[in-house]
């Protein structure tokens, strides 16, 4: 599990210390929607190996953005969701998602498309 | 050069394609202040090998987010500065950073301090 911080005293650095990592920001944007099962947050997450997904929600409860709850019977799954320090990247992610339109032009053959990237989110990045 | 796409049709993870690599944010907001020299950027982010400042700069001038341009003379530096749209990620930094300043805390005795990090940037994302 790599965490390496940018030793550097500047806000900047010390979020990107925080969720700087591959896909930790992409783990936010799906727990964004509300709270999520592991298997579904890897289902979303195509490419993420089982261990890297693990070790980014690990540091995500570590640096208390995320946390893990069971839910109650029947459900009895366990699930993740943000805190609301980690639910206050939102703005972050829009800023992103908002660049990001920018470029993202036609889908390509190789992209995964899932319908909730496209729905309450990106309504807030585009209106 | 680790260019690895998320593959997913999403603006978020678009953007993170382009800027999601470690140190690449830093590098943007080193250049939101202005065209800089490579050994004055590599003196104002510590801890970055000269391999990796050197691949990200140019993968942020083949995303067409930075230049490289040759000062006149008397000056004959080579400088980096960023395209409009690489200026255009200036809210993704200031978003980055108002989060970050919630947890920045005391500096610690391993953290670098530059000046330039509290001037015209903080007031934009502190103001």
């Amino acid at each position: 599990m790599s965490r390496r911080s940018y030793d550097q005293y500047c806000a900047v650095a010390r979020a990107l210390d925080a969720v700087g990592e591959r896909w930790s920001l992409l783990i936010v944007r799906e727990l964004l929607g509300g709270p999520r099962r592991y298997t579904d947050l890897h289902a979303d997450l195509p490419g993420v190996s089982t261990d890297i997904l693990a070790a980014r929600l690990k540091q995500l409860e570590g640096e208390g953005l995320a946390v893990r709850r069971k839910l109650e019977r029947p459900a009895s799954a366990t699930v993740y969701e943000l805190t609301e320090r980690g639910a206050e990247l939102r703005p972050v992610i829009e800023a992103l998602g908002a660049w990001g339109l920018g470029a993202l032009g036609e889908q390509r053959p190789t992209d995964a498309v899932r319908e909730h990237w496209y729905t309450a989110r990106s309504a807030a990045v585009i209106g």
